[in-house]
């Protein structure tokens, strides 16, 4: 029997607000540190690791962790989830994005649809349909091959598809597997698609819409647009686009595209990388092969996901750490740090994952909650941010904790040796160095040189950032934020606040204002 | 005579803490709000409007504000740093960025050497090499026009000018003053660099290595990285690059550059997009004339910042109303979002420019200070962010004040109709509900679709983003930063808390460690 619960009822939230807090500097310090960082590893999915050997955390504190981890029953509410309850309780949904990708827990059937069945059978069309575009049987009107595709999205429909594309793009390159360069279109700033328009070639393009409701402004702009480009190139646009939506849409059964992919509302726009809003994408760009093993990747960490041991469970055991920081330690903010250019994008698409699904004032059952929850998610690749904002991070009033993620090897494997190691040496020794610095800081009678230390880090540490271990990577933190969503008693999976804007946006654009309201209408000339 | 005192020894630091909070939804609500929002707007440099309508100040606030302005002597302060006193104590450095664009104060003499001229001249080389280059007197060994320029750089040599050239390129396509496509490499991690150079055509690329002291890791990594690549096509390297340095770096006289243009150290690298830094490769890209408007834009923002009446000084009340959100009402984040797809990289830039400088936690004199000082900035292109990370913007228990910037016209014209209004009218339209939203919420029954308003928002309005407008802002923020570097009495032109890392990060590659580094070391294969 499944509690839903603030966290502040909890017996062991009190214990955790009263846990005798690490002396980081002299945890991390010596012998001690060596061996502690040893220690605090815990093995990902896909080959990776886990290590938080430099978290404010100690034995005693991991286990008030574990104890709130068992009362808040975050593996029977993960059990829960998958297995078809109504999770997200606000819209009366299931959250069933696991099952997008793997084949974890019960069968779960709606309205008479076996949901495990419909997500494959979905997969099944996109990967028929890939097959045919890229062995030509389906062509533009002239008979000739499609080199381009162009995903019409913005929020979970451009986030996380972009960050994956970017991330195995040069991978892809090297491994000839890049079938189709994939551009992307989400801004309504009609910059934003007069851009992509220039940059390509129209009549060798294909475009996807995706939108789950079918109504998404943006998106239904950004598609005008791009029929409007095509009409002007002489090409029929129903030739050229492609729709991802779900099937109760208005884009779901219309004549004006090549094919048509369904999710459904049990699928969130941020969860939905590995349903076919990433997968129509990912799979014309990269082949189904790929989109497969990034899919294995995910089901992988899923799996790994439901360890009830809190030392074995990565995903749980980083979100329990950060709700350390944040509810005791008092933390605002977290940095996603990954050490790989190719993963320039991935910040990004984790700020809205995360900060979409915790950014909330009131639990599950709409009540106030008296304590904070989700935190700021913001990052940039290392090495580049050590030459930005790391000196706030090392030197400023408050704390960050961070969250680095790194490689042993690079993806295009071309390398240079310049003072007796590669570039790829000297981007894993700077995560190595950092993460000590921050841990153990630098003692200078010149206090503008003194590194005070005690800032708590992690690093996922991966063989190679390739299509599996990426799904594992994207499954980790989706897991990790359910995870805290849990603990913090919210509906991780609506998003009432992005409501109003929407609405008074409309309002803006009828003339209907007064007030404030119209006179920035008036400043801004609409 | 100049004062440098702390914060909070100043008299206005004990009015300002003890005045009157702001009750935003009630001020911002009906005609009030209206007037308001009228009222609290003041002009910008090149037509632009700096507008405070929905920032938590009212005319009480703003009369502290402006006393504290004058008891921090902010103006003196401006006066002495671009007059040529050593404003950057730690490093013993003078200040003077401002003087690459323009004409500001007395002439300011080192060693014998004019330093206006010096920065007038180098422009000058600058110009006469790009017109070289486009008019085809300097060309490859082949005798043909190069097309593309590749900036090698990082940190400040690398976010200002990406984030410029990003900002300008479809409206210098429209305006058909895109000479040569740009690319920038900047992190040491090796795909970069590979990924770039499998994207373009090395035998028609200039390559500028920019690096002030001459000895950046990631630079030089990457300028061997480059070699290598010209060497394989047998392409001479020293005819296909330029160097950016200081006179007196190992740069500035070798025989490997086609041609060096010198900055020198009183351009600090975060500052130092109007140097030759950003010079050469945005010139080169647009065109003189492009890079010259730019310069006027930061010029006559510059020239705004001098006015010592608080409420015409747009980066001065700026500045301060950031430190009374920071250190009144305690608020340690600020999101930057510019509804405009081409300044999608201009957060990254301003996230560097103020967490380096003010990210810090002693004085100018290396004592502690008492209070807390730079904010954590992030942010991105509005109405992506929307769709993204608002949702905690609006609902989260934290409130982060908002940094918004939007233009009455797109840059490149092409629009479409949809539902009565172009894109364009709907991406203003959205910035203007979203203002309204953040300050005066909604209520509702249901909590969960409830806004409790109250979160403060600036926004910056301008006729179009052009190398004009583009300079004005990326001033009024330079100056914004310096402004608030003079109240928290830190040096906001140094850079100490990057030491530490780049240290241990050598000690790692010689393989000189032990403790936690030698573990970290290990798992990480280095």
């Amino acid at each position: 029997m499944i509690n839903w619960k603030n966290f502040d009822t909890l017996n062991s939230y009190e214990e955790l607000m009263n846990v005798a807090p690490v002396n980081l500097v002299e945890a991390m310090t010596g012998d001690n540190g060596a061996e502690r960082v040893k220690k605090y590893s815990v093995p990902m999915a896909a080959g990776m690791a886990f290590n938080y050997g430099a978290k404010s955390v100690d034995d005693n504190i991991l286990d008030v962790l574990a104890k709130l981890a068992k009362e808040a029953q975050l593996t029977e509410k993960y059990e829960a989830l998958y297995n078809g309850e109504v999770i997200n309780t606000g819209e009366k949904r299931l959250v069933l994005h696991q099952l997008t990708r793997g084949q974890l827990g019960n069968d779960v059937v709606v309205d008479g649809v076996n949901k495990r069945e419909f997500y494959l059978n979905e997969l099944k069309k996109i990967t028929e349909f890939v097959n045919k575009v890229h062995n030509g049987e389906i062509t533009n009107a002239a008979g000739e091959k499609f080199t381009t595709v162009v995903q019409i999205g913005i929020g979970g429909s451009d986030l996380g598809p972009r960050a994956i594309y970017l991330a195995l793009e040069n991978w892809a390159k090297v491994h000839d597997t890049l079938k189709m360069k994939a551009q992307f279109i989400s801004n309504v700033d009609p910059d934003d698609a007069a851009a992509v328009l220039s940059n390509i070639d129209v009549a060798h393009s294909l475009f996807i819409v995706v939108s789950k409701s079918g109504t998404t402004l943006e998106t239904l702009t950004n598609e005008s647009f791009v029929k409007d480009a095509l009409a002007k190139a002489g090409l029929d646009a129903s030739k050229h686009m492609l729709a991802v939506t779900s099937e109760t849409s208005p884009l779901a059964k219309s004549d004006d595209y090549l094919a048509a992919f369904f999710m459904d509302d049990y699928i969130g726009g941020r969860y939905s990388s590995t349903s076919g809003v990433g997968g129509v994408v990912l799979s014309l760009a990269f082949g189904n092969k790929v989109f497969a093993d990034f899919l294995e990747g995910a089901t992988e960490a899923d799996i790994t996901a439901k360890n009830e041991d809190l030392l074995q469970n990565p995903a749980m055991l980083d979100a329990l750490i950060g709700v350390y920081e944040r509810n005791v330690l008092g933390y605002g903010a977290t940095a996603v740090l990954p050490y790989s250019q190719a993963l320039s994008r991935f910040p990004a698409h984790l700020q809205q994952a995360d900060m979409e699904s915790n950014g909330k004032s009131v639990n599950r059952y709409g009540e106030p909650v008296n304590y904070v929850t989700g935190p700021i998610i913001y990052g940039e690749p290392g090495t580049n941010g050590q030459h930005s904002f790391y000196q706030l991070l090392h030197q400023g009033t408050d704390i960050v904790p961070l969250q680095f993620v790194g490689f042993k090897n690079s993806q295009m494997g071309s390398d240079v040796i310049i003072e007796g190691s590669t570039s790829q040496q000297k981007l894993c020794a700077n995560v190595a160095a950092q993460i000590v610095a921050f841990a153990c800081g630098k003692d200078d009678t010149n206090l503008n040189k003194k590194f005070e230390g005690g800032r708590p880090s992690s690093i996922i540490i991966g063989e190679q950032l390739e299509p599996k271990s990426l799904g594992a990577l994207l499954s980790h933190f989706e897991n990790k934020i359910m995870f805290q969503g849990f603990v913090w008693n919210l509906n991780s999976f609506d998003q009432e606040g992005v409501q109003l804007g929407k609405v008074l946006a409309k309002k803006v654009l009828a003339h209907d204002t007064d007030g404030a309201l119209k006179v920035y209408s008036d400043l801004l000339n609409i």
